[in-house]
């Protein structure tokens, strides 16, 4: 019988045979799995005909069943998501640093799966496609919960997809599909085999999960992002990144919740931002200080901390850059903050101070995202301050080994001070990787 | 008054500061407070004095005595561990990663301190030296707890370094000492205000720390570490490498605690290794294979589990790498563990599979340490997974952020598809860094 438990040892059994595999081996892989999805496509979608009209007959509210849908179009963008994952550079043997200890004694820090991952998701059954073919190209295994909504539609991808990594020479046990409530906290006590948690939902969701196990965490979390428009900035490009930053996508962690503006600046300012959010159709809640100069709601203590998600923003007038950036840290959520200035030594001053994942000059937040930052395929976006930080694509996924290469070599020589070391740095990378 | 709370408050305020610093400054402050502890040995050594006469009135065990002195060559060493720190490259504002996203929109990742760090560790007061000082080159402002025993020494030591820095423009708040038992407990529920903790002590202490606090950990932790002898080594190395890794010193994490020796070279191997083991006083507990061979106590299953730190090693005759494979993976603790062969085929297959953090061929696993690394100075050896992993030198204390800079840009016309992204790599540092 499956149990967490069992998948879970499976699963780390099987992870250093998957993490020795080829690039090759790994990329063939994908496009195995991508030419099951296709075969597989009536199966799937019916599949998921039945979880709709299961979710229907439960009253889903309408955005949930568009999220549970996945047909043709859906599958793909799934397909052409495999197809691009497969075409990316390895992220695994990467030599990230080379040093000569001493003559014959070589090491390298090499890049290398982190080992078993256990993802927690929504319901998106696209979702699943993507996590388990982003484990599949970093060389971990993983365990899979997705939504229970979809569940039929998350097996009959499940299986597509493992049985074609399995054919290609991936480890049977490198994938596991978790499926009820009492799944996850099972899951969330094995920390003797799993390596890392990804949860995938609202940040009190990662903080429950936080709170439930010694597993480390990796957290998709919310975005309360700020645009601070200095005392030195060219308005019109500040109304466009605020507007920007705030319409172009209200329902993303990359929007703008939060519009800093310099008191030098702000009755130049205020009445002309005002109208532009008006025209895209965003609502204001301001500060005493705003409400003085614009017409518009008032804002409070929780407004600051606020992650709308919404047709509203939250204006404040700061005094200085200190306090945009006191506002900032004390606010935020670590996601993405810009300054919108043509004071250079300002700018230094918010990048390096402002203590955010991403931190922009003179652009919007919505540009924070792993596609636009040229990562390829994204895992989502930490707001965590350890291992990966910001948008976390493939390299995200990786840890390093210490791979040092000796000729019999043993410490007492260098104690007695009979031989010293060199640490030379090394060039080219690592011999024990590659083909 | 101050508490784990108000200090944390303040070190929190104090990091973005602290991180904006120049490496000038920081560097300056190292040596000023070199300087500091030499002009108030005097009161150190005093304080020094009062601690051991109350842990003498205690019965303290003479090593824990011994760990607990701070005296002339103590001294001596922490001031030459600052003059090196201060002389070791800057890990802060390095450009990891550079990409032009768009004409005039240049990414950069550039290194940056963690923010605040809590660090809990054992009896010796130079650990107190070397951990403020390593926060304070690596831009992190820090909490520490030392050992109840050495408060008094610990204060001393404090006073002085903080008064130095503090002259030489480091912020105020930015290094805390805590006392009790009490502060730790609050210690590890300030989330809100610590990034990490890092514990320096026992596996048992660094698993209750992790059980008590949604903080993130960084575990210096057991070294469970072998050495396989496969069935392609030669024998001669494998025995110095084997006595080396057993008895060069035998209370460190990186010391091999079991011996793995193929079964196809056992017969030849074993008497030779057995003799060269009694004379450097270390007796040997052996399967059964092992003592079909050669005359030894008997071993049973918590001697693979067991870290001895002692003169004592368990043997096992494995009959493939693969089970040698199969047995560290299930009973190492991921410290570090060597190969000893001729045969390439089977040192890469063991350096890529074995899931470990230092993975070595033919030399001795007592080279796995910062300094010997060439790391320079050393947090110690981590065998988690994420984050950093093996010894922790100076960029394990530090993070990354994401700088992008733009010129006015919005997403809207890359949604409209009428820019593109282009995903040139840059060269060159990120020009928000640096004087």
């Amino acid at each position: 019988m499956t149990t967490p438990l069992t998948l879970a040892q499976a699963a780390c059994q099987a992870a250093p045979a998957l993490g020795a595999l080829s690039a090759d081996v790994r990329n063939r892989a994908l496009l195995c799995a991508a030419e099951a999805l296709r075969a597989h496509r009536e199966a799937i979608f019916e599949a998921n005909r039945q979880d709709l009209a299961r979710a229907r007959a439960q009253n889903l509210a309408a955005p949930l069943l568009g999220r549970l849908r996945f047909d043709e179009a859906k599958l793909e963008g799934a397909l052409r998501g495999l197809e691009a994952l497969a075409a990316l550079p390895d992220p695994l043997g990467r030599t990230l640093l080379a040093t000569q200890l001493a003559p014959g004694l070589d090491l390298y820090r090499v890049s290398c799966p982190i080992g078993v991952i256990g993802v927690i998701f929504e319901s998106r059954p696209d979702a699943l496609v993507q996590i388990a073919s982003l484990c599949l190209k970093s060389g971990n295994a993983v365990l899979l919960k997705g939504g229970s909504e979809a569940d039929g539609t998350n097996r009959a991808l499940f299986a597509a997809i493992q049985e074609a990594a399995v054919r290609c020479g991936m480890p049977a046990g490198a994938m596991g599909l978790l499926h009820t409530r009492e799944d996850v906290g099972a899951l969330l006590a094995l920390d003797e085999y799993v390596d890392l948690i990804i949860p995938r939902g609202s940040n009190a969701f990662v903080r429950s999960i936080m709170d439930r196990s010694r597993i480390p965490v990796m957290g998709h979390a919310e975005g309360v992002c700020h645009v601070y428009v200095d005392a030195a900035a060219d308005l019109d490009m500040a109304v466009s990144i605020a507007v920007d930053s705030k319409a172009q996508s209200v329902a993303v962690c990359n929007a703008c919740e939060t519009l800093l503006v310099h008191a030098d600046i702000a009755d130049a300012f205020l009445p002309r931002v005002a109208p532009a959010m008006a025209q895209a159709g965003v609502r204001l809640r301001g500060c005493e200080r705003t409400r003085a100069r614009i017409d518009c709601e008032p804002a409070c203590e929780d407004d600051w901390r606020a992650e709308y998600l919404d047709y509203v923003l939250a204006v404040r007038v700061v005094d200085s850059l200190d306090a945009a950036i006191a506002h900032i840290n004390r606010y935020g959520s670590g996601h993405t903050d810009c300054i919108v200035t043509g004071d250079e030594q300002a700018a230094r001053r918010f990048l390096a101070e402002v203590d955010s994942a991403d931190v922009f000059h003179n652009c919007s937040t919505r540009f924070a995202d792993g596609y636009r930052f040229g990562l390829g395929a994204e895992v989502g976006i930490a707001t965590g301050k350890l291992h990966a930080r910001g948008p976390v694509g493939l390299d995200g996924l990786c840890t390093y080994k210490y791979k040092l290469l000796g000729s019999g070599q043993t410490v007492a020589p260098f104690v007695r001070g009979e031989a010293a070391f060199t640490h030379r740095p090394l060039h080219g990378p690592c011999p024990m990787e590659g083909e």
